[in-house]
């Protein structure tokens, strides 16, 4: 069961992440419950509500000129007995806006927690705290600023 | 029995893109069936028969000077009753070429099918369609072109 | 059970590359049995015993100013029937200090052995040979040589 239960889990999130880089966002959002929650970022970026989570993606990725990364390994799944479910995954990602000439890249931590319903496995609330980020000009590759979660300071 | 065939499918691929990077292109051949298929790039690059598949590898990326990473990423794998399955995956890829000064790397989701013979799995056909790719100098990581899915237009 | 068991040693590796890349060394160590090994670049740098590992990983990798990436990809594992196992998996690494203005990032094939110590899986050896290594300007992302196990002189 616990196995049937973490192969669904990862069934969603690798759902989640060919849907984001696809850009169906409308998808993305049935994933989550309706009263589902992020804290992309570190919790800068904070939505509540499927409504606000689609709307925030759009606004930040609609654009068919940004072009984006993101892969989840190392699943870390935790089912918990009363339907209930956790999961750290490792980020990696690039988001590429040649219009800005700016590629922004690193890695992260995923804090996830998943609900059952109705036999489903839904996203309750998705966030990640990143280890390092990169952003480099697009056209060149020159480093533009760099920060990490040992030396938050930016440097370059 | 599906996780078990899940699992199996999973190795089959895993296999496959060990024995492209490391370069043993006949025994990535023994992965497929006979009569395999493969449709890279889009359908750009078509193979039929297990035969055609590995001298189109051997003639692509024989040469030791090309080095090249293929990672698959976020199996959705689908087991049918009929000893055959689907699978879904989020390629990574970056192929070295010092000698054109290139390197090309982008990022594709493949659809593959898979079936049973004789209690093994083998790859009945794989192909995948871009998300994006880059064109780099080698030396220097400076853009040489890009395309999207969404944009297909070059630039650069 | 050799499902669990498959599952178990993922979630090992997982742990370790989490711990490795936040810099929990101490915990990390906890992974290995006493008497773990390791190998990594080829052999390059080879510990035995649990102190030593975690000696040379501080000593490595301790500095907050350098920031590394290690994921852990196509788990290929086989488990033996007398409480060993032995495991495949495909390394993208990088490794960021911008103190020295240097990444250095590639990709390698590790072997790895685990062994079960009252009922829990433990790192018995780890080791991994690369595919390939690049070394660049942190900054510029200028090429400052790289190596292949096709090719193993420098170039650049």
């Amino acid at each position: 069961m616990a196995d049937e239960a973490t192969e669904a889990i990862r069934r969603l999130k690798y759902a989640y992440f060919r849907l984001l880089d696809t850009k169906h966002f409308a998808e993305l959002g049935e994933l989550f419950v309706e009263d589902g929650t992020t804290a992309y970022e570190g919790g800068v970026h904070r939505q509540h509500g499927r409504e606000a989570i689609v709307e925030f993606l759009t606004t930040s990725l609609g654009d068919p000129a940004i072009v984006h990364l993101h892969n989840g390994h190392h699943p870390e799944i935790e089912i918990h007995g009363d339907g209930t479910a956790t999961g750290t995954w490792y980020l990696e990602d690039k988001v590429l806006i040649p219009a800005y000439d700016l590629v922004i890249q690193g890695t992260a931590l995923y804090d996830d927690t998943y609900v059952l319903v109705n036999g489903e496995w839904k996203i309750k609330h998705t966030g990640y705290q990143r280890i390092f980020e990169e952003r480099r000009k697009f056209t060149t590759g020159e480093l533009i600023s760099f920060t990490s979660r040992f030396q938050p300071e930016k440097a370059g």
